[in-house]
Protein backbone atom coordinates (compact mmCIF):
# COMPACT_ATOMS: atom_id res chain seq x y z
CA UNK A 1 0.00 0.00 0.00
CA UNK A 2 0.55 3.70 -0.04
CA UNK A 3 -0.52 7.04 1.13
CA UNK A 4 0.11 10.25 -0.65
CA UNK A 5 -1.80 13.46 -1.31
CA UNK A 6 -1.08 16.45 -3.72
CA UNK A 7 -2.93 19.55 -2.28
CA UNK A 8 -3.85 22.57 -3.62
CA UNK A 9 -3.13 25.82 -2.02
CA UNK A 10 -3.81 29.36 -2.84
CA UNK A 11 0.37 30.03 -1.94
CA UNK A 12 0.90 27.11 -4.51
CA UNK A 13 1.26 22.99 -4.30
CA UNK A 14 1.90 20.99 -1.74
CA UNK A 15 2.94 17.38 -1.64
CA UNK A 16 3.22 14.44 0.05
CA UNK A 17 4.06 10.30 0.09
CA UNK A 18 5.04 7.51 2.35
CA UNK A 19 7.64 5.43 1.00
CA UNK A 20 6.48 1.83 1.72
CA UNK A 21 5.90 -0.47 -0.72
CA UNK A 22 4.97 -4.31 0.11
CA UNK A 23 4.39 -7.75 -1.62
CA UNK A 24 2.82 -9.32 1.28
CA UNK A 25 3.00 -8.42 5.22
CA UNK A 26 6.34 -10.48 4.45
CA UNK A 27 8.08 -8.08 1.88
CA UNK A 28 8.47 -4.67 2.49
CA UNK A 29 10.71 -2.34 1.41
CA UNK A 30 11.48 1.50 1.07
CA UNK A 31 10.97 3.04 -2.41
CA UNK A 32 10.59 6.68 -3.20
CA UNK A 33 7.03 7.35 -4.57
CA UNK A 34 7.61 10.66 -5.57
CA UNK A 35 9.34 12.11 -8.83
CA UNK A 36 10.30 15.27 -10.59
CA UNK A 37 11.19 16.87 -13.79
CA UNK A 38 12.16 20.65 -13.73
CA UNK A 39 13.19 23.59 -16.07
CA UNK A 40 13.96 26.06 -13.72
CA UNK A 41 12.02 29.38 -14.73
CA UNK A 42 10.28 27.47 -17.35
CA UNK A 43 8.28 24.89 -15.83
CA UNK A 44 8.34 22.10 -12.50
CA UNK A 45 6.72 19.12 -12.60
CA UNK A 46 5.84 16.50 -9.71
CA UNK A 47 4.97 12.98 -9.83
CA UNK A 48 3.26 10.64 -6.89
CA UNK A 49 2.44 7.01 -7.56
CA UNK A 50 0.43 4.06 -6.11
CA UNK A 51 0.12 0.73 -7.03
CA UNK A 52 1.94 -2.21 -8.78
CA UNK A 53 5.37 -0.90 -8.12
CA UNK A 54 6.64 -2.81 -11.44
CA UNK A 55 4.11 -0.43 -13.27
CA UNK A 56 4.65 2.94 -11.63
CA UNK A 57 8.72 2.15 -12.31
CA UNK A 58 8.54 1.44 -15.49
CA UNK A 59 6.07 4.72 -16.23
CA UNK A 60 8.31 6.53 -14.29
CA UNK A 61 11.26 5.52 -16.50
CA UNK A 62 9.90 5.33 -19.61
CA UNK A 63 8.93 9.46 -18.87
CA UNK A 64 12.18 9.75 -18.12
CA UNK A 65 13.98 8.33 -20.83
CA UNK A 66 11.59 9.76 -23.42
CA UNK A 67 12.53 13.29 -21.57
CA UNK A 68 15.96 12.65 -22.47
CA UNK A 69 16.05 11.58 -25.83
CA UNK A 70 15.11 13.52 -28.89
CA UNK A 71 14.20 10.58 -30.81
CA UNK A 72 11.29 9.30 -28.52
CA UNK A 73 7.63 10.47 -29.98
CA UNK A 74 6.64 13.79 -28.77
CA UNK A 75 6.11 15.37 -26.87
CA UNK A 76 8.04 14.25 -23.88
CA UNK A 77 7.41 15.72 -19.86
CA UNK A 78 9.92 18.83 -20.40
CA UNK A 79 8.57 19.71 -23.29
CA UNK A 80 4.42 19.23 -23.07
CA UNK A 81 2.86 23.29 -23.52
CA UNK A 82 0.79 22.54 -20.51
CA UNK A 83 -0.20 20.68 -17.36
CA UNK A 84 -2.80 19.27 -19.08
CA UNK A 85 -0.95 17.58 -22.33
CA UNK A 86 1.35 15.95 -19.07
CA UNK A 87 -1.75 14.92 -17.44
CA UNK A 88 -2.51 13.20 -20.82
CA UNK A 89 1.19 12.18 -21.77
CA UNK A 90 1.58 10.08 -17.75
CA UNK A 91 -1.91 9.05 -18.12
CA UNK A 92 -1.13 7.34 -22.16
CA UNK A 93 2.14 6.25 -20.61
CA UNK A 94 0.35 4.36 -17.71
CA UNK A 95 -1.98 2.66 -19.90
CA UNK A 96 0.02 1.58 -22.18
CA UNK A 97 2.29 0.01 -19.56
CA UNK A 98 -0.55 -1.54 -18.12
CA UNK A 99 -2.02 -3.09 -21.24
CA UNK A 100 1.83 -4.11 -22.11
CA UNK A 101 2.03 -6.18 -18.72
CA UNK A 102 -1.47 -7.74 -18.73
CA UNK A 103 -1.53 -8.99 -22.44
CA UNK A 104 1.98 -11.04 -21.83
CA UNK A 105 -0.73 -13.46 -21.03
CA UNK A 106 0.67 -13.78 -17.28
CA UNK A 107 -1.77 -13.92 -14.67
CA UNK A 108 -0.67 -12.43 -11.54
CA UNK A 109 -2.54 -12.70 -8.02
CA UNK A 110 -2.54 -8.73 -7.35
CA UNK A 111 -3.56 -6.38 -10.53
CA UNK A 112 -1.05 -4.22 -12.54
CA UNK A 113 -2.91 -1.22 -11.87
CA UNK A 114 -1.74 2.07 -10.53
CA UNK A 115 -3.17 5.51 -10.04
CA UNK A 116 -0.98 8.85 -9.93
CA UNK A 117 -0.97 12.17 -8.79
CA UNK A 118 0.38 14.53 -10.83
CA UNK A 119 0.80 19.13 -10.23
CA UNK A 120 3.26 21.68 -11.01
CA UNK A 121 3.12 24.83 -13.40
CA UNK A 122 4.02 25.31 -16.95
CA UNK A 123 5.44 28.64 -18.36
CA UNK A 124 2.07 31.55 -18.19
CA UNK A 125 -0.07 29.08 -16.89
CA UNK A 126 -1.56 28.38 -13.54
CA UNK A 127 -0.29 25.79 -11.04
CA UNK A 128 -2.59 22.63 -11.99
CA UNK A 129 -3.12 19.08 -10.42
CA UNK A 130 -4.60 16.24 -11.84
CA UNK A 131 -5.36 12.59 -10.13
CA UNK A 132 -5.01 10.28 -13.04
CA UNK A 133 -6.84 6.56 -12.74
CA UNK A 134 -5.08 3.43 -14.34
CA UNK A 135 -7.20 3.75 -17.63
CA UNK A 136 -5.34 7.12 -18.38
CA UNK A 137 -8.50 9.36 -17.60
CA UNK A 138 -7.89 11.80 -15.18
CA UNK A 139 -9.54 14.43 -13.30
CA UNK A 140 -8.10 18.19 -12.26
CA UNK A 141 -8.42 19.54 -8.89
CA UNK A 142 -10.74 22.53 -8.00
CA UNK A 143 -12.29 24.70 -5.90
CA UNK A 144 -14.18 22.00 -4.21
CA UNK A 145 -11.85 19.23 -4.40
CA UNK A 146 -8.62 20.96 -3.69
CA UNK A 147 -6.46 17.82 -2.88
CA UNK A 148 -6.18 14.29 -3.89
CA UNK A 149 -5.04 11.27 -2.22
CA UNK A 150 -4.15 7.84 -4.04
CA UNK A 151 -3.26 4.40 -1.55
CA UNK A 152 -4.45 4.26 1.69
CA UNK A 153 -7.04 7.09 1.33
CA UNK A 154 -9.54 6.34 4.03
CA UNK A 155 -7.80 6.86 7.59
CA UNK A 156 -6.14 10.45 6.76
CA UNK A 157 -8.97 11.99 5.11
CA UNK A 158 -11.62 13.23 7.88
CA UNK A 159 -9.02 15.07 8.89
CA UNK A 160 -7.74 16.70 5.78
CA UNK A 161 -11.91 17.08 5.56
CA UNK A 162 -12.74 18.89 8.42
CA UNK A 163 -9.21 21.28 8.42
CA UNK A 164 -8.16 22.16 5.01
CA UNK A 165 -8.24 26.14 4.01
CA UNK A 166 -7.13 27.30 0.43
CA UNK A 167 -5.48 29.95 2.62
CA UNK A 168 -3.20 27.92 4.57
CA UNK A 169 0.15 28.66 4.88
CA UNK A 170 2.49 26.44 3.42
CA UNK A 171 3.18 25.73 7.27
CA UNK A 172 0.18 24.61 8.67
CA UNK A 173 -0.41 22.52 5.30
CA UNK A 174 2.60 20.38 6.28
CA UNK A 175 1.39 19.85 9.55
CA UNK A 176 -2.08 19.29 8.76
CA UNK A 177 -0.88 16.93 6.39
CA UNK A 178 1.70 15.28 8.93
CA UNK A 179 -1.66 14.45 11.09
CA UNK A 180 -3.25 12.68 8.01
CA UNK A 181 0.11 10.41 7.99
CA UNK A 182 -0.27 10.05 10.66
CA UNK A 183 -3.32 8.92 11.54
CA UNK A 184 -2.84 6.68 8.59
CA UNK A 185 0.43 5.30 9.33
CA UNK A 186 -0.99 4.45 13.30
CA UNK A 187 -3.80 2.30 11.23
CA UNK A 188 -1.75 0.51 8.42
CA UNK A 189 0.99 -1.48 8.52
CA UNK A 190 1.73 -0.83 5.06
CA UNK A 191 1.93 2.86 5.07
CA UNK A 192 5.59 3.92 6.67
CA UNK A 193 7.77 6.56 7.26
CA UNK A 194 10.08 7.78 5.75
CA UNK A 195 7.87 10.54 4.65
CA UNK A 196 9.06 12.97 1.27
CA UNK A 197 7.81 16.39 1.10
CA UNK A 198 7.48 18.80 -1.92
CA UNK A 199 6.23 22.47 -1.67
CA UNK A 200 5.90 24.41 -5.18
CA UNK A 201 5.65 28.21 -4.30
CA UNK A 202 2.70 29.32 -7.21
CA UNK A 203 4.74 30.96 -10.18
CA UNK A 204 8.61 29.83 -8.72
CA UNK A 205 8.96 27.90 -11.86
CA UNK A 206 11.65 26.36 -9.61
CA UNK A 207 12.67 23.45 -7.89
CA UNK A 208 11.32 24.71 -4.34
CA UNK A 209 11.42 23.03 -1.27
CA UNK A 210 11.91 19.27 -0.86
CA UNK A 211 12.83 17.17 2.38
CA UNK A 212 12.19 14.03 4.13
CA UNK A 213 10.75 13.30 7.16
CA UNK A 214 11.38 10.19 9.17
CA UNK A 215 10.52 8.80 12.89
CA UNK A 216 13.98 10.67 14.25
CA UNK A 217 12.46 13.43 12.99
CA UNK A 218 11.56 15.77 16.13
CA UNK A 219 9.06 17.72 14.48
CA UNK A 220 7.08 14.29 13.69
CA UNK A 221 7.37 12.95 16.91
CA UNK A 222 5.64 15.75 18.65
CA UNK A 223 2.66 15.59 16.39
CA UNK A 224 2.47 12.21 16.63
CA UNK A 225 2.93 12.47 20.35
CA UNK A 226 0.81 15.57 20.40
CA UNK A 227 -1.94 15.04 18.63
CA UNK A 228 -3.76 12.13 20.71
CA UNK A 229 -3.57 14.72 23.69
CA UNK A 230 -5.14 17.84 21.90
CA UNK A 231 -7.76 14.94 20.25
CA UNK A 232 -8.15 14.13 23.98
CA UNK A 233 -8.29 18.14 24.83
CA UNK A 234 -11.10 18.35 22.32
CA UNK A 235 -13.02 15.77 22.54
CA UNK A 236 -13.54 17.02 26.28
CA UNK A 237 -14.86 20.64 25.02
CA UNK A 238 -17.24 18.57 23.25
CA UNK A 239 -20.96 18.48 25.17
CA UNK A 240 -21.70 15.60 27.50
CA UNK A 241 -23.96 12.86 26.42
CA UNK A 242 -27.20 12.56 28.76
CA UNK A 243 -29.09 9.19 28.36
CA UNK A 244 -32.32 10.65 27.12
CA UNK A 245 -35.15 10.43 29.56
CA UNK A 246 -37.36 7.53 29.10
CA UNK B 1 -22.32 -0.08 3.04
CA UNK B 2 -22.75 0.29 6.48
CA UNK B 3 -20.91 0.97 9.89
CA UNK B 4 -21.39 -0.74 13.12
CA UNK B 5 -18.97 -0.87 16.38
CA UNK B 6 -19.35 -2.85 19.12
CA UNK B 7 -17.12 -1.65 22.28
CA UNK B 8 -16.38 -3.44 25.13
CA UNK B 9 -15.68 -1.17 28.52
CA UNK B 10 -15.64 -2.58 31.74
CA UNK B 11 -18.96 -1.04 33.21
CA UNK B 12 -20.23 -3.30 29.84
CA UNK B 13 -21.06 -3.52 26.19
CA UNK B 14 -21.73 -0.78 23.54
CA UNK B 15 -23.21 -1.22 20.47
CA UNK B 16 -23.83 1.21 17.52
CA UNK B 17 -25.13 0.99 14.14
CA UNK B 18 -26.64 3.01 11.41
CA UNK B 19 -29.77 2.14 8.98
CA UNK B 20 -28.85 2.93 5.68
CA UNK B 21 -28.52 -0.22 3.04
CA UNK B 22 -28.16 0.59 -1.03
CA UNK B 23 -28.03 -1.23 -4.12
CA UNK B 24 -26.08 1.14 -6.17
CA UNK B 25 -25.99 5.08 -5.24
CA UNK B 26 -29.60 5.32 -6.97
CA UNK B 27 -31.25 2.74 -4.83
CA UNK B 28 -31.21 3.64 -0.74
CA UNK B 29 -33.29 2.59 2.12
CA UNK B 30 -33.30 2.71 5.45
CA UNK B 31 -33.33 -0.91 7.68
CA UNK B 32 -32.40 -1.96 11.18
CA UNK B 33 -29.26 -3.76 11.79
CA UNK B 34 -29.20 -4.47 15.48
CA UNK B 35 -31.14 -7.27 16.55
CA UNK B 36 -31.48 -8.37 20.19
CA UNK B 37 -32.58 -11.58 21.87
CA UNK B 38 -33.40 -12.20 25.57
CA UNK B 39 -34.50 -13.74 28.64
CA UNK B 40 -34.64 -11.41 31.61
CA UNK B 41 -32.31 -12.69 34.34
CA UNK B 42 -30.51 -15.16 32.43
CA UNK B 43 -29.54 -13.45 28.99
CA UNK B 44 -29.35 -11.04 26.92
CA UNK B 45 -27.73 -10.87 23.53
CA UNK B 46 -27.27 -8.16 20.72
CA UNK B 47 -26.45 -8.43 16.68
CA UNK B 48 -25.27 -6.44 14.25
CA UNK B 49 -24.77 -7.31 10.31
CA UNK B 50 -23.03 -5.61 7.48
CA UNK B 51 -23.50 -6.97 4.07
CA UNK B 52 -25.57 -8.86 1.63
CA UNK B 53 -29.24 -7.51 3.04
CA UNK B 54 -30.90 -10.57 1.65
CA UNK B 55 -28.03 -12.51 3.54
CA UNK B 56 -28.41 -10.95 6.64
CA UNK B 57 -32.24 -10.63 6.84
CA UNK B 58 -32.52 -14.32 6.10
CA UNK B 59 -29.61 -15.37 8.79
CA UNK B 60 -32.04 -12.89 11.16
CA UNK B 61 -35.08 -14.79 10.32
CA UNK B 62 -33.76 -18.01 10.80
CA UNK B 63 -32.34 -17.86 14.01
CA UNK B 64 -35.32 -16.29 15.29
CA UNK B 65 -37.54 -18.90 13.66
CA UNK B 66 -35.21 -21.74 15.31
CA UNK B 67 -35.65 -19.79 18.84
CA UNK B 68 -39.64 -19.84 18.71
CA UNK B 69 -40.22 -23.50 17.54
CA UNK B 70 -38.84 -26.38 19.68
CA UNK B 71 -39.31 -28.95 16.86
CA UNK B 72 -36.14 -27.12 15.03
CA UNK B 73 -32.84 -28.50 15.83
CA UNK B 74 -31.24 -27.20 18.82
CA UNK B 75 -29.24 -25.64 20.25
CA UNK B 76 -31.28 -22.31 19.46
CA UNK B 77 -30.26 -19.05 20.68
CA UNK B 78 -32.34 -18.81 23.32
CA UNK B 79 -30.51 -22.34 24.75
CA UNK B 80 -27.19 -21.71 23.91
CA UNK B 81 -25.33 -22.31 27.28
CA UNK B 82 -22.57 -19.83 26.32
CA UNK B 83 -21.76 -16.46 24.42
CA UNK B 84 -19.82 -18.78 22.62
CA UNK B 85 -22.04 -21.25 21.26
CA UNK B 86 -24.31 -18.67 20.80
CA UNK B 87 -21.41 -17.08 18.47
CA UNK B 88 -20.81 -20.84 16.33
CA UNK B 89 -24.70 -20.97 16.11
CA UNK B 90 -24.80 -17.64 14.20
CA UNK B 91 -21.36 -18.13 12.46
CA UNK B 92 -22.43 -21.77 11.29
CA UNK B 93 -26.04 -20.28 9.89
CA UNK B 94 -23.80 -17.32 8.50
CA UNK B 95 -21.81 -19.98 6.22
CA UNK B 96 -25.14 -22.15 5.50
CA UNK B 97 -27.14 -19.03 4.32
CA UNK B 98 -24.29 -18.38 2.36
CA UNK B 99 -23.92 -21.35 0.61
CA UNK B 100 -27.35 -22.16 -0.25
CA UNK B 101 -27.64 -18.56 -2.24
CA UNK B 102 -24.24 -19.28 -4.14
CA UNK B 103 -25.03 -22.81 -5.33
CA UNK B 104 -28.58 -22.05 -6.60
CA UNK B 105 -26.07 -21.53 -9.61
CA UNK B 106 -27.02 -17.55 -9.72
CA UNK B 107 -24.68 -15.03 -10.28
CA UNK B 108 -24.91 -11.77 -8.96
CA UNK B 109 -22.47 -8.58 -9.39
CA UNK B 110 -22.12 -8.33 -5.64
CA UNK B 111 -21.58 -10.95 -3.48
CA UNK B 112 -23.19 -12.85 -0.96
CA UNK B 113 -21.03 -12.39 2.15
CA UNK B 114 -21.96 -10.39 5.37
CA UNK B 115 -20.07 -9.97 8.49
CA UNK B 116 -21.74 -9.41 11.96
CA UNK B 117 -21.12 -8.58 15.11
CA UNK B 118 -22.47 -9.83 18.64
CA UNK B 119 -22.01 -9.08 22.36
CA UNK B 120 -23.73 -10.41 25.01
CA UNK B 121 -23.85 -12.34 28.73
CA UNK B 122 -25.44 -15.36 29.76
CA UNK B 123 -25.94 -16.19 33.19
CA UNK B 124 -22.58 -16.88 35.19
CA UNK B 125 -20.68 -16.05 32.11
CA UNK B 126 -18.47 -12.87 31.43
CA UNK B 127 -20.06 -10.27 28.80
CA UNK B 128 -18.30 -11.60 25.38
CA UNK B 129 -18.54 -9.85 21.87
CA UNK B 130 -17.67 -11.62 18.60
CA UNK B 131 -16.65 -10.40 15.51
CA UNK B 132 -18.17 -13.45 12.67
CA UNK B 133 -16.41 -13.53 9.28
CA UNK B 134 -18.66 -14.56 6.22
CA UNK B 135 -16.75 -17.72 6.27
CA UNK B 136 -18.39 -18.36 9.74
CA UNK B 137 -15.62 -18.45 12.01
CA UNK B 138 -15.14 -15.90 14.26
CA UNK B 139 -12.79 -14.14 17.12
CA UNK B 140 -13.17 -12.63 19.72
CA UNK B 141 -12.51 -9.49 21.65
CA UNK B 142 -9.89 -8.73 24.10
CA UNK B 143 -7.81 -6.15 26.21
CA UNK B 144 -5.69 -5.60 23.27
CA UNK B 145 -8.79 -5.84 20.39
CA UNK B 146 -11.46 -4.27 22.81
CA UNK B 147 -13.78 -3.06 20.17
CA UNK B 148 -15.07 -4.44 16.60
CA UNK B 149 -16.16 -2.65 13.65
CA UNK B 150 -17.62 -3.66 10.30
CA UNK B 151 -18.41 -2.23 7.09
CA UNK B 152 -17.13 1.35 6.37
CA UNK B 153 -14.59 0.86 9.27
CA UNK B 154 -11.40 2.69 7.89
CA UNK B 155 -12.46 6.86 8.75
CA UNK B 156 -13.78 6.24 11.89
CA UNK B 157 -11.26 4.00 13.06
CA UNK B 158 -8.64 6.67 14.24
CA UNK B 159 -10.64 8.38 16.58
CA UNK B 160 -11.60 5.12 18.21
CA UNK B 161 -7.80 3.93 18.41
CA UNK B 162 -6.82 6.91 19.91
CA UNK B 163 -9.46 7.83 22.63
CA UNK B 164 -10.90 4.60 23.61
CA UNK B 165 -10.16 3.51 27.15
CA UNK B 166 -11.47 0.52 29.06
CA UNK B 167 -12.79 2.40 31.92
CA UNK B 168 -14.57 5.03 30.17
CA UNK B 169 -18.08 5.89 31.34
CA UNK B 170 -21.52 4.44 28.67
CA UNK B 171 -21.59 8.19 28.46
CA UNK B 172 -18.48 8.74 27.07
CA UNK B 173 -17.97 5.76 24.76
CA UNK B 174 -21.29 6.81 22.97
CA UNK B 175 -20.27 10.41 22.85
CA UNK B 176 -17.14 8.97 21.24
CA UNK B 177 -19.04 6.59 19.29
CA UNK B 178 -21.00 9.61 17.42
CA UNK B 179 -18.04 11.19 16.67
CA UNK B 180 -16.81 8.34 14.60
CA UNK B 181 -20.19 7.63 13.61
CA UNK B 182 -20.15 11.16 11.95
CA UNK B 183 -16.39 10.85 10.41
CA UNK B 184 -17.71 8.28 8.86
CA UNK B 185 -21.56 9.61 7.53
CA UNK B 186 -19.54 12.82 5.93
CA UNK B 187 -17.15 10.78 4.58
CA UNK B 188 -19.34 7.81 2.98
CA UNK B 189 -22.68 8.46 1.38
CA UNK B 190 -23.74 4.92 2.18
CA UNK B 191 -23.38 5.51 5.81
CA UNK B 192 -25.99 7.56 7.66
CA UNK B 193 -28.38 8.13 10.48
CA UNK B 194 -30.94 7.14 11.94
CA UNK B 195 -28.46 5.30 14.20
CA UNK B 196 -29.35 2.59 16.85
CA UNK B 197 -27.80 2.80 20.22
CA UNK B 198 -27.42 0.15 22.40
CA UNK B 199 -26.36 -0.06 25.75
CA UNK B 200 -26.08 -3.09 28.30
CA UNK B 201 -24.67 -2.91 31.74
CA UNK B 202 -22.50 -5.76 32.86
CA UNK B 203 -24.28 -8.30 34.93
CA UNK B 204 -27.72 -6.51 34.30
CA UNK B 205 -29.00 -9.77 32.65
CA UNK B 206 -31.65 -7.36 31.12
CA UNK B 207 -32.62 -5.36 28.12
CA UNK B 208 -30.45 -2.16 28.77
CA UNK B 209 -31.25 1.08 27.15
CA UNK B 210 -31.59 1.23 23.31
CA UNK B 211 -32.33 4.22 21.59
CA UNK B 212 -32.08 5.93 17.90
CA UNK B 213 -30.43 9.11 17.30
CA UNK B 214 -31.52 10.93 14.45
CA UNK B 215 -30.31 14.48 12.54
CA UNK B 216 -32.92 16.17 14.32
CA UNK B 217 -31.58 15.21 17.51
CA UNK B 218 -29.89 18.34 19.10
CA UNK B 219 -26.82 16.31 21.00
CA UNK B 220 -26.02 14.93 17.70
CA UNK B 221 -25.99 17.66 15.85
CA UNK B 222 -23.79 19.25 18.76
CA UNK B 223 -21.49 17.12 18.28
CA UNK B 224 -21.38 16.58 14.51
CA UNK B 225 -21.22 21.03 13.95
CA UNK B 226 -18.90 20.60 17.68
CA UNK B 227 -16.38 18.28 16.80
CA UNK B 228 -14.95 20.39 13.79
CA UNK B 229 -14.82 23.92 15.29
CA UNK B 230 -13.03 21.21 18.33
CA UNK B 231 -10.22 19.86 16.14
CA UNK B 232 -9.34 22.84 14.88
CA UNK B 233 -9.01 24.20 18.49
CA UNK B 234 -6.99 20.96 19.24
CA UNK B 235 -4.83 21.44 16.11
CA UNK B 236 -3.58 24.62 16.82
CA UNK B 237 -2.45 23.75 19.75
CA UNK B 238 -0.33 21.45 18.16
CA UNK B 239 3.66 22.90 17.19
CA UNK B 240 3.56 24.83 14.51
CA UNK B 241 6.50 23.36 11.56
CA UNK B 242 9.33 25.06 10.81
CA UNK B 243 10.85 23.85 7.11
CA UNK B 244 14.56 22.85 7.90
CA UNK B 245 17.65 25.02 7.63
CA UNK B 246 19.70 24.54 4.15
Amino acid sequence: MTYCVGMMLNKGLVFMSDTRTNAGVDNISTFRKMFFWEEPGERSITLMTAGNLATTQTVVSLLEERSKSASERDPSILRADTMFQVAQLIGDTLREVIANHAKAGQEADSSFHATMIVGGQIGDGEPRLFLIYPEGNFIEASYDTPFFQIGETKYGRPILVRLYEPDMSFEQAIKLLLVSFDSTIKANLSVDVPIDVKVYDKDSLSTGRTFRVNYDDRYFREISEGWSDALRVAFRQLPEFEFPQK
